[in-house]
């Protein structure tokens, strides 16, 4: 049996939890390698006795670990900011590239990753947008295809994260792109599987800062609601919090003219319930890697499939672009008071 | 217009509700009179305010009570052991009476009830059953009229009551017949009712003290679960507990051969969710009484209605003598460790 | 005892059951008259058995009603339309009103209510919100007074009816004023009460139509979603439907700095769930009256306690005023696209 | 790295998807051989794509299967009366065994497996129970034990499959020793856990036949409820049932002196909800396999670390013991009508 050489490089929380699915996970994958810039962390990995155990070598410097023998694909899940020049170090290397969402907070730099794949056909090179490889999503999806809800004219759906108080979250927002393009990317890429890919028209935001004051500096936000109109009378809606006190809290509403699909409504962490003086009560997944642990890992298969068996990527690159584009504009939005208007080829006016 | 004369014996917690839903809820009766044999109530009901303002005459002695000028009606809610010769009395009286359940926890005083009302057609006599009025059993009753989950055969019943650190609960349970007879009651009933009435074959029961040891010398216990199998391969279960610590946790389960019909499986007071660092939790209806409110409304219009209108009542007064029956050999077969068997004619064997 | 002489203006379904609410909810009430211009509707009530029993006078001019002999109070449930000129009209007459909401679709003649009002302080006047009488958003309120979510920042509120294929609600939708504000005042009003009576600062809304297209000629969408920019930090934001295909779902959600509210996430229409080869389901209530029969009750009697103990009526009228002014926004702002704004003394500025 | 080599004996719809368990969720095993005596899935194994890709060989010969080169354990996934047997025979070949529940209906010749263990210890011997794995039951298990319900006391538990109508389960179930010793036997070991290891005193049982008539020849019925009081006053109950209509219905309640904990009493396939004319319905996990799929993962994966690192079993052998004493004597209830009794140590009497 040949197994996919694959390397992870970006070793904060998702990075290890990556190198974990490959592990435990994807058999037709072999982690040969992580990297990262960050000394902790590499300190961390070169004493992680599983890492020893399955002969993952460590690296601090991406361009070495792109030369590591025999490696074949990498996994970027690093910071936004350098998503996209590893992604396209990657290429050039004739290396294939399953992405973190988003390529890139600036539009054109996504751009030019999606221009590098088109020249390298025999590469496979993805964003990852975990939701579309999540059970649930999937079967809302196939749902909605069936018609059991008509025709879907209606999207709301919210992302709010577990409050982080450690400071973590903020160090790390400098570099997201703002909470509509780090949060509500996934929100914005369901609107637009579910409603056949419309195209925007208008959009509107307002925000407030509630727990991270320190985000006026990075001109953002902690919580958010954006509305999107849609050419052809579709709407979606979104509200994105980092500031849950009961954990992840992810929902997605989809409406059409003969019913409604809800997508985990209440998030539940498990099937227990504890009755005591206090009533009755469930926990929630902390975070998202709880909610989609199980996409992930669908994810990373069916990627390493497409190079194995040399099948198109289970979702296009491009696919990223208008959500990005979507999401820039709800941002921009957000910061200047004004509705941001697109023509009908979904070309921003102002 | 011409409303019903109506009496409430017994000013106890349900007592003192059956006022209030007369008042609220019954717009063809006026409440008239309340007895009590207990000085502080009938102290409190003479200076109650509400009371004085519809006009509603405090009677300490039953007989008199009864000779309240034009009277016609009247609700028996005192303790168990004197609901039969109260009944009575009424009937001799030529009084309506609508009498909580059981008549009698002594099967030979209940059928001297129901004998009674036989020599006076022209009364309406009824115990209560308030489940039999609860919008969502009756919802369960009409699904399975309708064959929505094929041919019932099982019933899982549970009566879970609040835990009562007061005192109150042992006090009142020397009177109440034991757990099966005072509680299960109502679980039997249903199983009686989307069973299609089926005779009784064997059950078994047993039992256990946590929080009420000093109903040991009641021959009682605070949870029991019990078995019924009827004739003809159909069977109910049920749990009784005084114990609970998050509300009344009443629900009940119909299977049948094409489904299952749940009802209150999920106990909520409210609609309201609350989400905080706990997780998601929802507080639960503390007695029956929040549970069926609405039920005994009901129940005391279709009363009104049966003795105005001249119909039927609602609920035959022989329904709860199979139900007693039951209960009787559920709580014999609790202290005897006995297996209690019938004949399919439903005759007790042993 | 002495019960308030009250009569209802208005026989069309809420009409009907605001009788009905009164003969079996409202013990200190004696409603004497109900008065509609429907001919079908009074005719329907002339002949109406149980408003003989209980000695309705019927009329079909509401002059002529205002003069029904010892009347003291009228429940105005007209079409919005002529809320406003009914309110007055009994004022003028001396006597007190309880009004659906809104007073009226013009925010100058629904001024003209308030300012009669003040001019006759011996008599109360109140707009109907049902919501501030039903258990769950009054749990809620107290929740949030003792601060079991922090500091509330946040609110989505939707109101979505069943669709009507009859025809009834188009016709009917010609007075209404639109959508918002229709169907999103009560959602505004919540919004209003948890976030403590926030000044406007922002909003903007989108819609769109896809059942009934004949809404277009009244400038009106069948579907639509507005957000509420508050002055200081505080955001609320809506979705009206008149479309739903599975009951009249209303759901509300409040997030503050500690914690999240919501009420009716999960609408039912009773404690039932029936299990079978579809899968687990329960019916949900078709209209707000189901969700809201208890509210409407608790409404009247505390209205009609506030006349006989001349106490204040328990939701000032004032109340209902900035309501109108966003839902008027928020309907401007569909029709308009743009963003309309508030200075921070709550005045409109485009 | 040294993987474990391994190899499933049995190929019927568990069987295989122990070996998809092995491949894809346990890194540390490395599965080389599966075994079947049934034709038809040894060609279906032998043409299987998957199987020659991991270089799985196919034996239909399990003593054989035992020879294969360098085979160091064997997870036995066959039908119930061969458990034994084969797990002998392996620990004779000195192989490691994971063995299917239970080890045998006949209760000495699980003592035989037990005792073969004993005098092998340098085997690790583990008779699976996969709820012990099932992340819910153990965040319960957790929850008892830092006492979020008191003292434990009462558990209802019950086992509810799927409807079969292929024939396949009647077909399955002449050998699997009854309702009670096949599918109640994980609700009596969950009872043992959570309430402590208790002592049976008596049980009883009823049970009944609704779908497969031709279970009768096997004495055996497809829907049964048991009781089993254990010494010390506390209780379990269960409810089996091989008719359910929407799909797999496994639920647990623990009952304490300060709480109840409940385990998934709402079966879901997913997260999503749909909303339409019939109502709000989800759908439930059609078979064990959905609900404890990655319980069986854990239980893998934790098997061969105990094999890798020699550490003890996560599950004790003899765990299953009790389980089958218990299941037996209630199958003996249901057959027998009689109350079956056991002394305090444990000994059954009757």
């Amino acid at each position: 049996m040949s197994q996919l050489k694959i390397a992870v490089v970006g070793l904060g929380r998702m990075g290890k939890r990556h190198v974990h699915t490959l592990l435990y996970r994807v058999p037709r994958a072999q982690i040969v390698a992580v990297c990262s810039v960050t000394p902790h962390e590499v300190e961390w990995a070169t004493a992680n006795e599983e890492y020893k155990e399955f002969n993952i070598a460590v690296y601090s410097d991406y361009q070495e670990m792109l030369n590591h023998p025999g490696l074949q694909a990498v996994w970027v899940s690093t910071s936004t900011d350098v998503h996209a020049s590893q992604a396209l170090a990657g290429i050039e290397k004739g290396i294939h590239v399953l992405c973190e969402k988003p390529l890139s907070t600036d539009l054109e730099e996504a751009q030019s990753v999606i221009d590098a794949a088109k020249k390298h056909p025999e590469l496979k090179v993805m964003a990852g947008f975990s939701r579309r490889f999540d059970e649930s999503y999937r079967d809302a999806s196939r749902k909605i295809a069936d018609k059991a809800i008509g025709e879907p004219f209606l999207v709301r759906s919210n992302t709010c994260d577990l409050l982080d108080d450690t400071g973590f979250f903020v160090r790390y927002a400098s570099r997201n792109g703002g909470i509509f393009v780090d949060c509500a990317i996934h929100d914005i890429d369901l609107s637009l599987w579910y409603l056949g890919n419309p195209i925007p028209k208008t959009c509107w935001a307002v925000g407030t800062l509630q727990h991270h004051p320190e985000l006026k500096q990075f001109n953002d936000v902690d919580n958010a609601v954006g509305v999107v109109e849609y050419w052809g009378g579709k709407i979606a809606y979104f509200h994105c919090s980092r500031t849950m006190l009961h954990g992840h809290d992810t929902a997605t509403e989809v409406t059409g003219t003969q019913g409604k699909i809800s997508v985990n409504l209440i998030p539940r962490q498990n099937n227990v319930v504890l009755a005591d003086k206090l009533g009755m009560r469930h926990e929630v997944q902390p975070e998202y890697w709880q909610r989609f642990e199980h996409a992930f890992a669908l994810e990373a298969n069916e990627f390493v499939e497409s190079v194995l068996k040399d099948k198109p990527v289970p979702l296009p690159l491009e696919t990223g672009m208008m959500v990005m584009k979507i999401g820039r504009a709800l941002q921009d939005a957000l910061l200047s008071g004004q509705v941001i208007r697109f023509n009908e080829a979904g070309e921003r006016l102002n």
